[in-house]
């Protein structure tokens, strides 16, 4: 009963933040321009609502009843376990002060609008006041939060859980020692030709093939839809209602077509996460208070990636989809075979720009973030050294000379809403993307599905071992009873050499 | 200081209302059918958290001082109105038990679904539980809600304030006695000709020459936008994002087009409030918890059929328009001239089904709606002699004999959903409508700028006497300030006779 009414009050903390993700979704694919002021607070106090529902005395009441009733069960019970993440979060939320959380929102919206100009005018210094004030707000909050080796490390926890400054640097060592080499060897390689790619291809018949391609993968547009909308994502009201949005880019074609394929991932996860998780805290982001079910942004992304690149961008892939693409677009592909067509979606090359950055070099614009923002967290960097330490790490990983501000360190939308500890999750995603894939096509069967089209085991395969489970366990314990073992980047590197190998003939 | 406080309280509780407006509306026009059940509770969610963020201590404990802060004030001044009309809505809620509110909520959901297969059927006697549960339910509200004469006075309280059984008498009397005899007389004459309305007209022609015709009149596509659905509405966001919707009838053109200026009409309303009120109680419907401006529906109906009938089904309205209409659709209107078109969308046929009729027979598909309403809620008719009073009551205004209870006492949602009370507005806001376009047309201007498709002036005039005071003002007030005298059916008896006395020749 206690358990019962506790789950309902949980519920209704889910419908807050659902209601906050759809007018979120509408602002970004729907609403006019006047309606952007108005929204914004409406947007804040949903937030603002969820937080309070989650730590009202009300809750804790019902949860300390909810935590009596289901005493006598394994620790490890569904119901222990909801109880003690809510225990967690509540926990969290109070340790940080609400007037900070407060300044930090304020904070977090001048600075867009600050950072927004600034980029355009490739001018950092007008955006170092508010950079400062930022890092300074993140800095009072690592400390409230608490940590016990590094302050960037209590940031990362509302993302990637259990990460630390200290577990990322075996990581990023070695991926620094298994891609240096290939990225090297390649810039020395003709690369593809990829000129067929920016003819234009009509946007309809784009947004048609991709859609296709998700439902393939998986994704039931009875619980979800596609959109257009200037910054691509995924977003979920429940796992009944899983929306995708995309960009088409008239001289891009890729671009539409491989994001699709990318929110498609996220989307399986929501979509084939447990009904009976449904309105509960497994289906609840109660510490960055955001309706998701993934367990850490790391392993959402990881299923993005999974879809995108082990499946999307594989040759076997296109060798079963190419013919019904070249149908689609007979006039943009004309004379292009699967082959080429496989090869130009592959092409490497480091460039400045991260959202634009192939699958080889990506990790690479992830590493010098993480490290410049724990360096900036801890104080070790100023926010005015800021560029040169970018274009230095840039110099360092990529080869390249940076040329102005707006290509680099202004590029990123995160630090300007006052995001400092979400870059890593990126790199996590692709890791364990590669070590996810690895296991499943162990199995035969997967193996005979992706060679006949038929995606649908590979699905099944992740809706077992991640979709299904939400926020169940851990993302180290679901790796864990996933792979048979913890995070390994070994499987991602050979996943990279073995393709570029055949590629560029490295 | 706490006059601020306690409006930013009242901004959440707009908010709160706003997102549900956001969440329904998605529901109506974009949400995938998986995201039906979980979008409820989200709906229900958010209505109990805006009444319970309403009738929160903390929210009295905020009145209370801003009411201190603003005692010397003048008792009309926008803060004591404010404060006043809080007052009163927390002490309307507070007398209702929010088991009751609960308990109809639930009878509404099932009621739904239980009508929506009766209907289907035919079977009336399948919904007579479910709507014996609504009426105790609704005679229950009214004992708590308190009434001077008639308990449905109680009910009409939430939709029309200040309008009782007893007030609409002499109204409908005047209506009856007006209308009648010309409704009678239209029944002897032949019939103008409307055959080239059914003929198809492609939807995208039909949604493009509708919305431009919306901005004619007046509406901001800046702070609004047009989309399709099922049961059209218009709804709001604040001023800044009012939206509406249409739906496209293959067979009965005049159904999307006048569809969308009657939509337009409500969206005036709130678009042009003034902006000061914006998140306020003049902005909220705390009453009925609906983030909306009108100061009442019937208020809000005047303007949806002043837009509807009296600008846009009029003849000088075609004598304008109908060239750009001609040119969008020179096939399906091949043949046809200014004279015919305007005839035909005002073609008078009393029919069975209110959402059907015509101008001039609307109101008797209301007026029976009421006194059965009433009689149900006092007793003196009993559900399951619903029927045989439906018909006779059709039967006596309409003339006409009911073939089956889908195509009468089961046509309309309403009462499934629990929603007593609310039909009164339709006939309150043709009256209003009459009266305040006839006091506009006094202007030249005004006249003027309808002789030549200007529709800003009589706009302007509407902005200025109705739609920048929201919910300031009572609709009495409203109504005497704009037009010198409380309500009076002759102008819209006089419009109505003079209009159809012109095309019948009666």
């Amino acid at each position: 009963m206690g358990y019962r009414a506790f789950l309902e009050r949980m519920g209704e903390v889910n419908d807050l933040l659902c209601a906050e993700s759809v007018l979120s979704w509408d602002a970004r694919t729907m609403m006019p321009s006047g309606g952007a002021d108005t929204r914004a607070k409406q947007l804040a106090t949903l937030t603002v609502l969820a937080r309070e529902h989650l730590v009202a005395d009300e809750t804790r009441r019902l949860l300390e009843r909810a935590e009596a009733e289901t005493a006598k069960l394994p620790e490890d019970s569904v119901e222990r376990t909801m109880c003690a993440q809510v225990r967690e979060a509540i926990e969290y939320h109070l340790r940080i002060p609400a007037a900070l959380v407060h300044r930090r929102a304020e904070v977090g919206s001048k600075g867009q609008h600050v950072w927004a100009k600034a980029r355009a005018e490739s001018d950092f210094a007008s955006f170092v006041p508010v950079l400062e004030q930022t890092i300074a707000l993140n800095q009072e909050m690592a400390e409230h939060i608490g940590y016990e080796e590094h302050p960037y490390d209590a940031l990362m926890f509302r993302f990637e859980p259990g990460e630390t400054v200290r577990s990322l640097q075996p990581l990023f060592a070695a991926l620094r020692e298994g891609l240096q080499p290939l990225v090297r060897a390649i810039g020395e390689k003709e690369p593809p030709r990829v000129d067929f790619l920016q003819r234009p291809f009509p946007v309809d018949r784009q947004l048609e093939f991709a859609l296709k391609m998700a439902g393939k993968l998986g994704y039931d547009t009875g619980r979800g839809r596609l959109d257009l909308t200037v910054h691509p994502f995924e977003i979920s009201f429940t796992r009944n209602d899983v929306r995708i949005t995309t960009r088409v880019n008239d001289e891009w074609m890729p671009k539409s077509l491989f994001g699709t394929l990318h929110e498609t991932g996220h989307a399986l996860y929501e979509q084939y996460c447990d009904p009976a998780y449904t309105r509960t805290p497994f289906a609840t982001d109660l510490v960055g208070l955001y309706a998701v079910g993934g367990v850490s942004f790391g392993a959402h992304e990881s299923q993005s990636r999974l879809f995108e690149n082990h499946v999307g961008r594989s040759r076997e892939f296109w060798e079963l989809n190419y013919g019904e693409l070249h149908a689609t677009f007979p006039e943009q592909l004309a004379g292009i075979d699967t082959e080429t067509f496989w090869r130009a979606v592959n092409r490497v090359e480091p460039g400045l720009v991260r959202v634009e950055s192939d699958e080889l070099t990506y990790d690479f614009h992830i590493m010098l973030r993480v490290e410049i923002e724990a360096a900036l967290i801890d104080g070790s960097l100023g926010v005015s050294e800021l560029p040169e330490a970018w274009n230095a790490k840039v110099k360092e990983y990529l080869g390249l000379d940076v040329p102005n501000d707006r290509l680099g360190v202004l590029q990123d939308v995160h630090w300007s809403s006052g995001q400092i500890g979400t870059f890593c999750n990126y790199t996590i995603g692709n890791v364990m993307a590669g070590q996810l894939f690895h296991t499943a096509t162990q199995d035969d069967l997967i193996r005979d599905g992706l060679a006949k089209a038929d995606y649908r085991p590979l699905r099944e395969w992740m809706t077992e071992h991640v979709h299904r489970h939400g926020r169940r366990y851990t993302r180290d314990q679901l790796l864990e009873n996933a792979t048979g073992k913890a995070l390994d980047p070994q499987y991602y590197i050979e996943h990279l050499t073995r393709k570029y190998t055949d590629i560029y003939g490295v």
